[in-house]
């Protein structure tokens, strides 16, 4: 009984959704032609990149960011343009940074480095010490208090076998982000840090650090992995002892500053109170463009409402565009967007994009229910061979909501290049191809409206 | 009866394929993790690009990369590396390439142009004529002998709204293959060709063009996509009376010369007589460095065969490297590679890569056979997101294998970013991935492999 009752039921719902997907696989047609047509994210990305560039949290061009965001969505005629209050960090990189190598009767090198976010700056004349090679933290352990004045080098690579670079970061990156805290236990007096890439490169990677409460706060650099190489073999050669760096840095914590979210929607016709979320952050690291981190998801996120209302497409429930602040150094934009008190209000879904402007692939989705219910939408995106719906997604400005008991969904990606731009000089425009990135942005209007026409 | 056969014999084959695939599906990881692993693809490539460069068929840099590949084959041990000869045609585009754009009444204006493959070139003082702007064959039907004395500007764009931009390509490419047959019936003197692109931006696209047997030759060049547009408005501004470009080219064809394919292979164990052909074509346009066109396919192919000798793999039928010669202006490296007498050997497969060294998807087979025999082999690919093996494909090299029954097969990309670099200068190695690269050659060393083991 149970099991004939389960399969009406499931024929039944394969009909009617064979039914809304024939809709639906017209519509996704006509989406992904204006997207591709209009070539309109690029406009936006390139407005974006070079008339205001990279914007770090807290900084005049993070302002200049807001201002844009807000004007962009009040010139498409979104529902609701508004800012929303974010109070941010401000990290200061300042304009000195500089890592000078001298090993024993050899000319001095500079090295290829940029400061890690959040990093302290050094005393003037800078902070000097013998250099000291960690593969482990294992190591660093048995090094112990011989650490004591010099400087940790913390060269584990990025292991390019993995077929799944995120993978292979998240295997390397605790090296930036918890180096100093460790190196500092011992009494090391500076961090530097293989740069976060698979590749052997002149680009230094930075990226966000911390220090521990109460604990010693020594200066952190990441190093290019070509320099890096250089310094591991130097050392090889010369040894610790004849093997000094000195770090001049000018970087400083500021005061926090007042910032924002900034929101525009397609207003839902049936049930207003239910809103999907689609959003990239706005704020980057301060060097390049912020092109694929996360300009490109800045203007899906617009574009795909654009699209959506271009086409005259009116949905049921409410689509939201959200461009957060402060992705990268603080995570203050997606704790604010869901802390704030928004009455009778739902959000059921979040789909942010922040893998990069590349080759759409599909959708990660964080939760059972929302999964099973959005896999069999998988042919609409077939076209472009983006119909690879799985389990398991998101986004970190959108995580919040999760305890609001919205879906989470992030849109993927090919990510085989996003280390070669990664927080880098290198994140510029040149590097996305305003193909892909009008395909991703389809992908979020597509799916945003069926999820506002179907509900969760 | 007949159904119950079939099914038995469809559970037994199933089974033994499950089976063969557990075996195949460890060795595809191991083949992957290769090749991400020694990066081998990109620093063969990185060679090929940085010391030969751009290599069309007949030129200097074209037989210097053929004793390269033959270098290459021959360092890693292949077995029977040989070259064999082929006779190619020999283009020459010579120093002076220049369109010369005057408006009456304004300053004269050079266009980013370069001259179309197999061009002639035009009298020292250059060819001068009115403007002509054409959209489509019937315009200049009906246009017919009013172009007479004039440079006809082929002006119809590549869609840029076809999520396929190959199908994108193919129609719009027929402007640049017959453009100049068909001008030239109606007496017009050059041809000004939009570049095959979908993007606006300054990088002329090179490319072949044809003349008729007889017919009068005039000279023919692409124009970027961004001064196709300047021309186009400035005619629509001040009339094609007031319009006049002089072309001056310096391109001549000049005697064929002997060149050579290149092959190498990994000799079967059980049937060497049953080869697989693999490869890509080693002759490139005369700009850029012919990095994706076909600098890849050529690496790939190499690397292939690399990859499998490196792991002790010993393949019952015989793996072919092939670096085809004269892919872009002739196709003769394809086809004596066809003609030549190889007595008892049969190919029985051939893949070819030859759409640049993106993020490979999967693979195209050409016939129904081989298609169904190897569809069931896309889990191999599922860990990169290349299990799409799709009906329909081949390569213009191993084209003329088919008559020998090969089966054709092509390797298949993320294409959204080949009309970025195609026959440009903008085809260079940085414009590759190495990740993606390997990956390429990673799909092709584990089908090969495959065929050589299961034979079709």
């Amino acid at each position: 009984m149970r099991i004939l009752r389960r399969t009406i039921t499931f024929i039944f719902l394969t009909q009617s959704l064979l039914l809304s997907q024939s809709i639906y696989d017209s519509l996704a047609t006509h989406i992904i032609t204006e997207s591709l047509q209009s070539n309109n994210a690029m406009q936006l990305l390139t407005e974006l990149c070079t008339k205001i560039g990279h914007r770090i949290s807290g900084s005049p061009q993070a302002t200049k960011a807001v201002e844009w965001s807000k004007r962009v969505m009040e010139s498409y005629a979104f529902d609701n343009v508004r800012t929303e209050p974010v109070t941010v960090p401000r990290w200061f990189r300042g304009n000195v940074e500089r890592a000078t190598l001298r090993v024993k009767g050899q000319a001095a090198i500079k090295l290829n480095i940029t400061t890690l976010g959040g990093s302290v700056g050094t005393p003037k004349q800078g902070v000097s010490g013998m250099v000291v090679e960690i593969l482990s933290w294992d190591q660093l352990k048995s090094y112990g208090d011989s650490a004591k004045g010099k400087i940790v080098f913390y060269n584990r690579p990025m292991e390019r076998s993995r077929r799944n670079v995120f993978e292979a970061y998240g295997r390397a990156v605790d090296q930036r982000g918890r180096g100093a805290v460790e190196a500092a236990k011992y009494g090391a007096v500076g961090v530097i840090v293989r740069s976060m890439t698979t590749r052997l490169d002149d680009f230094p990677h930075t990226g966000g650090m911390g220090y521990a409460e109460g604990g010693q706060k020594i200066p952190a650099v990441a190093v290019s992995t070509n320099d890096a190489e250089k310094l591991s073999s130097l050392l090889k050669k010369h040894g610790s002892a004849n093997t000094r760096v000195t770090l001049e840095l000018s970087a400083q914590m500021m005061p926090d500053v007042e910032s924002a979210n900034v929101v525009g929607e397609l207003r839902g016709t049936e049930f207003p109170d239910e809103v999907i979320v689609i959003g990239g952050h706005l704020d980057s690291w301060d060097i390049g463009q912020g092109a694929h981190d996360d300009g490109a998801g800045v203007v899906q996120a617009i574009e795909a409402i654009r699209i959506l209302k271009a086409l005259g497409l009116k949905p049921k429930r409410t689509i939201r565009a959200v461009s957060f602040m402060n992705e990268e150094n603080g995570g203050r934009g997606g704790q604010a967007f869901a802390d704030k008190d928004r009455g009778t209000e739902k959000t059921i879904a979040a789909i942010e994009s922040d893998a990069g402007g590349f080759m759409p692939r599909g959708f990660g989705i964080a939760d059972s229910n929302a999964f099973r219910k959005l896999k069999v939408f998988e042919p609409l995106f077939a076209q472009i061979g983006a119909d690879r719906i799985t389990f398991g997604g998101g986004g970190s400005d959108i995580t919040p909501l999760a305890r609001k008991g919205a879906s989470l969904i992030g849109l993927t990606v090919d990510t085989q290049r996003y280390f070669e731009s990664h927080h880098t000089n290198n994140d510029v425009l040149d590097r996305v191809n305003e193909r892909e990135l009008a395909l991703g942005a389809a992908c979020m209007a597509i799916l945003s409206y069926v999820i506002a026409q179907e509900g969760l």
